[in-house]
Parts: C-alpha cells; sequence; structure tokens
C-alpha cells in the first residue's frame, strides 16, 4: 500500500489549502512541501471558498480558532464538499472550552470531513461530549493502553459510523479507522511530545497524502500515521549521534519526512490491520 | 534556589497560556515546552478567560497587538487577577507607537502583573512615559553601563513599587528586582540580538518557570533569566564547533534549554544579589 | 556593485517594516537581522502607518491577507510614499483568487512601489491580468527558458515602466530590471522550491538592502538577488556534507544570509547586465 500512496503524492503534487493555527503553521507548510504536497494558506472568507476550489485537500484546523476564521472554515468546507475536496479536521483543543466545543460540533454539523485526527482526548470528546483534556495534550488518564485498545478501536469504528470519517486517534499507540476497517500503527517516539505541533503537522501530511489518495483514504491516512511516527522515530536515532535538543529533534522530523520513501516505510512501519 | 525552582516546573509541567505575537509565536511555544512547560495559545475573546482558568501562568506580548486581541489581553488578564494566576507582560516596541503606548497603560491600569519583562528602552518608557526607542530593539544610548547600573536598578524598584511586578530588564547586563531585592545577572551572548524573539522566548520562560513557582516569583525570573543567558552561551560554543551561522544559534538557543538543569545552572550562573 | 551596497546595510542597519504573511514571518524577521537589517511587523491599522514613519523600507506582502489588513497595507503604503520610504510588493498567489488580485490592483493604484517581486506567474498577472497560477508556485507553462527570456525581460521593463517600481522576476533564471536597465542572475538552486517563503524571504532581504540605499533600488534588489541564490547554492553544498533534508535546508539558507560578504558574492554571483 505505501508504494501506492506515496507515489500518487509524488505524481500529483497535491495542493494542499490549510485554514490552521499560526503557532505551526510554518511547520506545516514545510512538511506538506517535505511529504511531496503544494501548500496554501488562505483564511478570509473573501477568498477561502475559492482557494479550496482549486486545491486537492482542504485542513481546518481550530487551534487558534477566532470568530472570523471560524466562519471561512465552515465556508471552505461547505466549498469543498461541493466539489468534492477531501477535508480533513484537526480538534486541537476539543474539551478545553466553550468556544472550541461550539466549533467543532457546528463544524460536523456543516461540514463532510474525510478525516477526523486528534489525540485520545480530543476524540473521546467528540464521540461523549466529554473527556479528561487539559489545554491541545492527551490526558493521561485517557492514554491507549493494552487493556484499553479494542475499546479504543472501537469507538473510533463507532465515530466513523456517525460521521462518515476516517478517525485517527494517535499518541503511543496510534488507531487509524473507518466502519469497517482499523489500523493500529506503533511507530513514534516519546521525543515528539516536546516539540509543539507534531500533531499539526501529522494533520498536514494527512491532507498531502489524502488529496493525492482521493479513493483511499483509509490507506492513505494510515501511510502518513505511519510514516510520521517513522520519521519520529529515524530523527531520534540522529538526534542521538548529533547529541542535540528538542528544536534540533523539530528539524530532523522534517527532514525525515523529505526522505521517506516506500522502501524505508516497508522496513519501518509496524502497522496491523484488523 | 535553581534546584528548587527548575524541580517544581519539571513536577508541575505548567500550562502556560500565551496571548503573543504572531512573529515567534512558534518559538515561544516550542521553548515552553523545552523549559518543562506545556503552552497554549488562544486570543479569541470568548475563549481567552476561559483557557487561563485552566492555566498556570498568563503572558501578554504585545509584538503584534490589534484591535481584536488587546480585547482579549484584558479580559484574560482579569480573569487571571481574579484566580490568581501570575500574568506576565512582554511590552514589544513600548514607545514605538501610540497604539503600544495606550495599551500597554490600560493594561497597566485594568490588570496586575506578577512580572514585566523589557529591554532597558521598553522599561524605561514604562517607568518615565518616554525612552529613546527605535522600533523593538533598545536604543544605544539607554545601554545599561557600570556607571548607569545603580540608577538602572532603583529605576527597576522604584517601577516594582509602583507596579507590584517583578521587574526584569534584559539586555548585556540583565536585572531582575522586586522592591525589595534586586538580582544582576551578566550570562548571555551578543549573537542573540542577531535572532528574533530571543527577549519573547525569554518572557515564555519567565511565563513557565513563575507558573510553577508562584510563590517564588522573583526568584523563579531569576532563574529563568540566568537559564535563557547560560542557553545562549552554550548556543554559541556549539556553533562555533558547528561553524553555523545565526538560524543554527536559534535551534541551539531552544535546544540547551531543553537540557539545561540545576548543576548547569550553579556552574554556569553569573548572578549576585543586592 | 557588492561592496556598496552591503556596506550601507551594515552601517546603516535600516529597520524593516513588514506586513506579511504568517506562514514565514518569522524566517522573514530572522533573515532580515541576518542580512543586517532590523525588523518590526506591525498590522493594526491604528499603528501600521506610525511604524512606518520610523523605519528604512516598508514590505507589503499578500500570502495571508485579510479585509483588516489590507486596510493597514494602504495606509501604511501612502504613508510610506508621502515620508519617501521605499515601498517592496510581494503579490503571492496573484492571479489565485479575486481577492488576492483586486487587493493587487487596489494597492498598485494606491500606492507607488519601489519594488515589485514575484515569481513568473505573479508577474505575468500584474502585467496583464492573466497567468497560469496554480495555488503560490509558477506555472510550469510560464517557465522562463532561453527562448522566452528576451520576452520576459522586455515584460519585466514595461511593467516598470507603467508602475516605476524595480521588477524582480525570481525563479531558475531572475530578471531584476527597470526601465532602461536589467540584470540576469543565474544563482539558486532547485532545492529552494522545497522550502516555504524562500520568495518571502527575498523580498524580506530586497527590504533590507533597498532601505538602506535608497538611491540604488535597482543595484540592490539584484544584490539581494544574487545573495539569495548564493546563499542556495552554499547551503545545498553544506546540505550534502551534513545529508539533512529540506528543513536543515531552511536552517543553512538563513545561516549563509548571516555570512555572505562583498567578496563571497563577488566570487560567487552569476550575474549579467544587458
Amino acid at each position: 500500500m505505501f508504494k501506492q500512496i506515496l507515489g500518487n503524492v509524488n505524481s500529483n503534487v497535491p495542493l494542499v489549502h490549510a485554514i490552521t493555527n499560526y503557532v505551526t503553521v510554518n511547520d506545516c507548510a514545510n512538511i506538506i512541501l517535505a511529504s511531496g504536497g503544494s501548500p496554501i494558506m488562505a483564511d478570509d472568507i473573501a477568498e477561502a471558498g475559492e482557494i479550496t476550489s482549486i486545491c486537492s485537500a482542504l485542513i481546518i484546523n481550530i487551534g487558534t480558532l477566532n470568530e472570523r476564521t471560524i466562519k471561512s472554515m465552515i465556508t471552505a468546507g461547505k466549498k469543498a464538499n461541493v466539489l468534492k475536496v477531501p477535508v480533513i479536521l484537526d480538534p486541537v483543543g476539543a474539551g478545553a472550552s466553550a468556544l472550541r466545543n461550539e466549533t467543532i460540533f457546528t463544524l460536523l454539523k456543516e461540514v463532510n470531513f474525510a478525516v477526523i485526527r486528534g489525540n485520545i482526548s480530543e476524540i473521546k470528546f467528540i464521540a461523549s461530549g466529554s473527556s479528561n483534556a487539559q489545554g491541545v495534550d492527551a490526558s493521561a488518564s485517557d492514554a491507549v493502553t493494552v487493556d484499553s485498545l479494542d475499546s479504543v478501536v472501537a469507538l473510533a469504528q463507532e465515530l466513523s459510523k456517525a460521521t462518515g470519517a476516517v478517525i485517527a486517534i494517535t499518541g503511543a499507540t496510534d488507531i487509524v479507522a473507518d466502519s469497517e476497517k482499523a489500523y493500529i500503527i506503533k511507530n513514534g517516539h516519546p521525543m515528539m511530545s516536546r516539540v509543539t505541533g507534531t500533531g499539526c503537522m501529522l494533520t498536514a501530511v494527512i491532507g498531502s497524502f489524502v488529496g493525492a489518495n482521493k479513493a483511499h483514504v483509509l490507506e492513505a491516512t494510515a501511510t502518513a500515521v505511519a510514516a510520521m511516527g517513522l520519521c519520529g522515530e529515524l530523527a531520534y536515532q540522529r538526534l542521538c549521534e548529533l547529541d542535540g535538543g528538542t528544536n534540533t529533534f523539530r528539524m530532523l522530523l522534517i527532514d525525515y519526512m523529505s526522505k521517506i520513501n516506500a522502501d524505508l516505510l516497508k522496513d519501518g512501519a509496524k502497522i496491523e490491520s484488523r
């Protein structure tokens, strides 16, 4: 699957529109380029829909949402649905404020998403209306364990059934599922949580991969998740050689996304389906 | 003092809310993580107060202020005061425009700050209503010298008395003072002025350290200032080995914040109290 | 010419005001510093003109324009014209949306630009009202070739005559022209297109160089273009030694701007005039 997914990215060079937060936007743009896509960011309501219409995918990331950009997200999302441009939602900080919560439910009502990617606390909040989230990181009490894995897969599949979206729950163990199939992915490194925006960056890569593989959203998402995790592992190996810190790690993570290929993924992906 | 301050950061993992400029926000988020905290940025008035209520500290940085975010700063600042969440002010470019000047005085009137950190020109402006500031850098004519050190310490202590805030004046020589005690810190490297946002990043680290040490605001601020300066020195040493330029230095600066510990600080801090 | 242009930057340390997009703003600020200038970003209409009045150059980059900042661009641009502060336009994504197109023509009507820098598709759009642009990258069908070079130079010179601005068209081959003279520059490396914002960064460097060389706008712009291209070449050479990826390249690009000097430029510039 990796070869086909990556091959389509390289041959299509998907243009990815991101309405995203200003904290991690540069890293998102650079990792879209590194992954083989081309980024464009346009959040004014006067052009958000029009820019979406020339793109292969739309990312909606609510990390620094505001009254103005929320309207642009909805407008762009609806336009994308009309044009069958896949829309990826990153519900950053779901559960942390009423504004975020209301925005998420408005978006879910107004827009059909191809993929929803979040940490376990964010996805739990979407599925149930409550979570143990504190800020933008997953709560320790929500962590996916060997014991809870089956129930988390079930949660993802139920949410997929309810929304029609592929659900990606990422953390130490990642779950990527639609209503019928699930991938369990165990790539990644704890150092990824010491860099801001690794979640946002993964969502950006999903935008790139899904934009070039519209007929294979589940596989494209799983490939993006495995690729990002593997980049984290490779970056950590290299970091140890360089004796670097967290910001060198950030750079290496994007570096490896620009170097990843089907062979590396075939060798390094720790993925199983069920 | 270093061991206790850093130990509290590591055990508390303070969640730090920053309403800050979009120029340096990514570096601020990454250095908060590197310092042992967790960042969240939320500038819409509909959630700024609510996000503050789940945080250990609030940073208000006026670097790219606008009409919309100024209101959010005031709302979040007032909420922080009610909840006894320490608020740190970075008056970027104080003296450079009427909008900045008015905003600073409005903020000082409406919000009680735990710490105010700026360069000498910015702090002089706040203390006296005038300075020699040009843009966002300190004026050469305002520079802290051996001759002016006593008067600058006195300025800081008077401003602390007037505002109730710990005052941090940073430059080649740093002064951190409340109305009773002052620390003089001589860490740092001139290369730090060739990277955008080293001031903003220091303010971010102060947010992290003060958020985890609410009963020791003066010591937490002095520790943050010494740590940042020492990171600059260590980054410069490593930069010479790598033969790098200013952007490698930027990365190394954040790297060293992720590696700093009480032993390194004890050996490297050039700090005296008076 | 290089020695004089760079010498003026180093002795003047031009303060450069940029109303620019939030995707690449940190890299723009850092490369302005690396090039010898000092950056300030202020996009609220209440201060945009006043900040311009203390600066040596104003950059207007429409990458993430919105209703609020468009007004600030016009206000700051008009103020700059009154004060004879040179204004540099980066028409990011010209041709990609009605909002961008209208904004560009409004800006061209309301503000006199000293320099307009874009890729070939963006400049073609400005010159003719149409292009083959898709997103923010130049269209392959617009590429400057040996065969089309003469006509592209003619296009630049006509647009310069019509607008009074120096026109910089950048890509594999760069053209910098006013109505009387043109420079053809062949520095650069394809890796530059795999990093977001290399165009924005070049515009930022042009702001720095032109701000310190107001009497020599054509030469300052050509020097900035050659310098940026040479930095790309040097960064690529170093990247190969380090076996790095696209984000290491981004860092090295800014690093080399902090290391460039007249001797390196004299040896490395591939520039001819006609």
